[in-house]
């Protein structure tokens, strides 16, 4: 049960290392490449379909402007792929637009403008439907970020410092 | 495996029928509701813990507008949560904002605009994800499709109507 | 007669500000509180009632990105709800449309992207409506306000600095 | 207590009547007139003024394009002053702009574009802060709109048209 | 033949000031104030009235924001309203749509975000419609220009710093 | 004392016959021309020439798309050009952005999407400048409209079709 | 000497028809096929390449939504890819950003929304550039062109329909 | 076989260089001239002239805001024209609009935000089409710039440092 984070660029390494953080918190296997779908297009298909060969679970795509990534993956994968839209221009819309537009039957899971931690929880989510040990985890982590919500400062004490 | 269909007015109707379409396609079980998170909270509420607690294994809702209801049914569980930006104004901008740009925390895998079909098929390969005949069925719709395309006309014989 | 302040993260605390400082610019009481839609939903709703129930006036909640907030609150009270944009990305138009663009019947009161400030002043408009003295002191900050801005310098001197 | 609506062309009439109509399901009181900003500003003023003399509790503006209206009318009064945005051109994304985005000391409570039914619902929610009854009947009115949806169709009925 | 030079804030200054370099490149006598619509707006009317009465021949009038204030003016004068839209959120965008959309019957000439020089040289060229002179100097301002960019480097030495 | 019409297709004769009646209102006589920037340049400059000698007092130009035909007609004369984003793509985002974002140097008083007739009247408004006659008659145009608005239909009537 | 059209799906026959019309008045051999980058990958890239063996000049791709045609060509391709936006959602905005934003390295030259003549005729312009015959065509037809608008109506008669 | 790269205004010369870069990297030969469709319409017509006289094979124009340097060059020949929209106000939106959008007749093949490298490719490729050589030096690049990917850290290591 292994997540595969793809990226186009390296310099898309900072923000999706969000996706791997995301997986590990939930000690979920994953790999992750730098393989564009314009540079190495045969490179990509053959990794994509090596790890559905090998037994991915899921794919992760991060990218920016004409995002094509995560839309070329699903192309050769009918496992779900989360896509990430990279901000390089137009605060990510550019991004955003071409990974979420995908035409009637080949969809791309979307997530939020740079927000790879929510495509690793979402990979985990998705895992956790057949996995009721990751589900508990998955509640686990939801009663921490509410604690933790609920221990904040109240009233006054708010705009303090 | 049932699959939930919620949407937040009787006006989604016809868009949403899509998603049930995808998921009869693959012989999926579902439910379809029309529940507003801001007209019936707490039934909404009531009704998505009901159907974790029935077992169900993803839901997919469609919204227009300021599209709060896929964010709010994700707030109550951790199952994924497709959801469906539907055009009611701006082009359904205001609802594909409303639903992909959901916090760190809590994900949408959100779809094109008004693209319920690929919110069906989505879930589908989230169920396939540990059921092979499903991912089987997907591969045999893909090459379907792939058949269905290579059969279109050919040059001059494209632009005759 | 008191105004609730809520946003959705610590992070939001900063410009939230404004408002407490419009309220307490007027003598308004108010309360603050950081409380998510999505992570603590349960606690969101008791807190809205139990503050209803206890005599709040009205409502304030900033959020930024798919910004619920202000419209999940609105679904539990239907005591005014005044809702601002915050700027986190698409220089906060996300936030803008998911807050103004409400479906029919549940308005939210929404005011300009990061204007915190008016968001108070605007309670303290709605509060005034059956107040005569808190009418008077709101001419009498507009009278001030027009004093300040008719001794600025004119002519020549404008562009000095 | 007397809810004032404001519209700035003849042509905004069809859509404006959202307004009175909700005005009109609370029993409150209210007054029409179409008045522009740029061509009768004498008159609006003058308007504006004689309604807050005569003991108006709010103003609704409906504008499209530079929709100058719900501004200029909060240049005038202290009362809460509530826009709506019209489509017109752009989606009404430049009324939109121009209604909400207000300086720093004079709000405009905005609702979404072409919701003038919010515009009337919000005045009332305003008038409710201090009226006990009016509040009794905003909770009616928001049971019989979840009934309503509690009512529609479920499953594989909510696709049947 | 004075032009009157007026913005909402005193925040306006800097980029207000490329306006008064224009008008003062041709020698055009021109008067500065800050007035707001929203906060003085009788004193803008005063302010305009008294200035129409002294025979100012254009206003030029900068703003961001819901840029009202070009628009407010053109409301109280048939003389020409040179609109400039300042950025302060959105790029710009929201000042944009407040000024250029303008309804029928009552123009604003808007120019380029934050391009207050050209407001000026615009008032200029307005100006020189009947005045010889001002024409030849606009003539001479150009040559000048043009004269500037063929003396710019060329081919290897353009890239060169 | 004429004012040149110039349009860049035929497809815009029925949008700009607005800037030819706001002209015939005032009596000012006009020229009007299609002449593409793109199509027929020289002849487009030596047109915009021919009318300058001519005695031409300024020119208005309307194009959709890319629209270039106001900022060219604006490189040959210092003369004011007027400037009319058509809608023909993008809701005429994209003519209006090719207007009204000019250059420093090379102003276009741009007016609202598709609205020629506030393009005609700006022409008469800047005329009027040194025209006493026909600031009246703008005057007696303001005070028409005026009146027109003050006799329409009031309160109950106003929402009666 | 074959210029190769490609588009995404058979709904998109009607507008891009534009292309072989644009390709046929200027007598250059073309070839038009239907293939998706996201259904049938492989056979795209089979046809792609194998066009490339047999001596394609350049490819017209075009594509709507998340349009990755043009950019999974140039992919398989360093020759020149001439990509249409087409408008299915949006505008045609998402389709333009998902072309026009290519990555460095892997240029797509794009043209206007829905213009796919253009496209054809920009092929024609490429091909031209080592063909002095073409090249004396574009100019007749350039010249062909400036006569017909040159024989419009002028004046009064502009506006006569 | 000569490429010239024009841009508007000495402030676009750091982002252009690019184009010269990319021409560079494959031993074509380019000229460089900064000249204005609005400060120079003539000497532009001029220069364009006299380099297609003396045998120039394409154009490449990079400018922002209202961007009409790469569609007037293209009213002046018929050899493909490359247009670079450069970031100047709303992220390079209005440029991109105004090059994109070129009317049916005169296309200009645009890439890119900024992105004046892939201009400068764009044009090898199009010179490459008649030119062997070139295209194995296309490919070549291709090849390398695969291997450069191919060689990235793989798994932990790509998020390291």
């Amino acid at each position: 049960m292994k997540v595969i984070i793809v990226m186009g660029s390296s310099s898309d390494k900072k923000v999706m290392k969000g996706a791997a953080d995301a997986l590990e918190l939930f000690g979920i296997e994953w790999e992750a490449r730098i393989l564009s779908a314009h540079r190495v297009p045969e490179e990509l298909k053959n990794y994509v379909e090596s790890q559905v060969t090998e037994g991915a679970a899921c794919f992760i795509a991060g990218a920016g402007l004409a995002a094509h990534l995560p839309g070329v993956i699903a192309a050769y994968t009918t496992l779900p792929v989360i896509g990430v839209p990279l901000r390089a221009a137009f605060d990510g819309l550019d991004a955003l637009m071409s990974i979420v537009q995908m035409p009637r039957g080949v969809p791309v899971a979307t997530v939020g403008v740079n927000n790879s931690f929510n495509a690793g929880l979402l990979a985990v989510q998705i895992l956790a439907v057949h996995v009721p040990e990751l589900r508990e985890r998955l509640a686990q982590f939801r009663r921490e970020r509410a604690e933790s919500i609920l221990n904040e400062p109240k009233n006054r004490e708010v705009f303090n410092d």
